[in-house]
């Protein structure tokens, strides 16, 4: 079935390129557990979507934000292990909705996140999730994704 | 002194069943760790605590809504080793408590999951844990929690 | 250039002393990995930084109070290991800010903690990190900081 890079492109998706990240790095890993900064939803042309979920945009949307921070993350594991290929295990995504008062869809919207992880890696993309909301986010971005992943030694 | 399941038993308490999760598991072990994903407050009848704690619920709803959320993150626990006995440490609790605004009480809240992990699991139930707010939970639910189990072997 | 002890006291810093912690630990070690439980920003007289970012306190406030935060998880890790230079790596920080409404520079904030840490640890202090708001947060502190650490051997 290829390779994730292959599939990536099949799936039409691209990961972001990563800015200068100041004072912390994009990965550490310990042991084979490689912890993951803060993806955000970057977009093509570099800028980020920027939402009150449940007020400025629709599901659609803060779905297709979610699954550009997953991709966020996944650039970072890219530059910490070098290849893709060398992910075992998607293991735990923590996902922040940047939440209008009264929105409670925080779990149909982290599906967004999920089904992007499935396609691209398989049983290995199936993790453990939490989705919670927070009121503000850095610079307005619709969401934030925390990720955790095994890396085959 | 028992086992695990003897000291459910004891103390009235019992594992939720779970719902079917569309695209996550329940857990992931990853070596020696296992995480879980966010569980929630959901009651005997299968329905789930909801309200926004500050507001809506009393202090003792909210740690008995904290209580059903660690219980669900054990199911989660269970369902991937086979066998609660398996825990040989509970080693991190993240608890988001669904806030009125001006409530910060959260960290009593948590009291509710400490001394139940603790009464099931004795030392190894003592974990080290943070409590923070959050302004909208999925659903609702009063609470969600997250947990980090290191499984014996 | 010295020991982790050494450059806390020439950088004019020092860890507080944890009160007693009721139902939980500070810090759970698994493995090689040191889970600390939430840190807050306690000041040199035992109390502790109170505030909603960005109506209450200034820039540099918000930054001293999470530099504060991680000296507290430092404090919870060196109760842990007996010795600091036991650390290996800073492995990741999850940083809450308090804040009000609209404040949106989380990840500005958060750089008052990643700084410090460099400073005291090196290379060895360059870690992941994620930073998001909460609404609301135990007693109102400014700010709560989640550290995973890798001890050596």
């Amino acid at each position: 079935m290829g390779g994730v890079a292959e599939r990536l492109r099949a799936l039409g998706l691209e990961l972001p390129e990563q800015g200068p990240l100041r004072s912390y790095v994009a990965a550490v890993r310990a042991g084979d557990l490689l912890f993951v900064s803060g993806g955000g939803p970057q977009k093509a042309d570099g800028t980020f979507i920027t939402a009150k979920v449940g007020a400025d945009v629709d599901m659609e949307t803060a779905q297709e934000a979610v699954k550009l921070s997953a991709l966020d993350c996944l650039a970072s594991v890219q530059e910490e292990l070098g290849d893709l290929e060398k992910v075992a295990r998607i293991v735990k995504l923590l996902g922040f909705v940047n939440s209008a008062p009264g929105f409670v869809m925080q779990h149909v919207v982290m599906d967004g996140a999920c089904d992007a992880l499935i396609s691209l890696f398989g049983e290995s993309g199936r993790h453990a999730r939490s989705s919670v909301d927070v009121a503000e986010l850095p610079m307005n971005i619709a969401a934030e994704m925390e990720m955790i992943v095994e890396a085959s030694e």
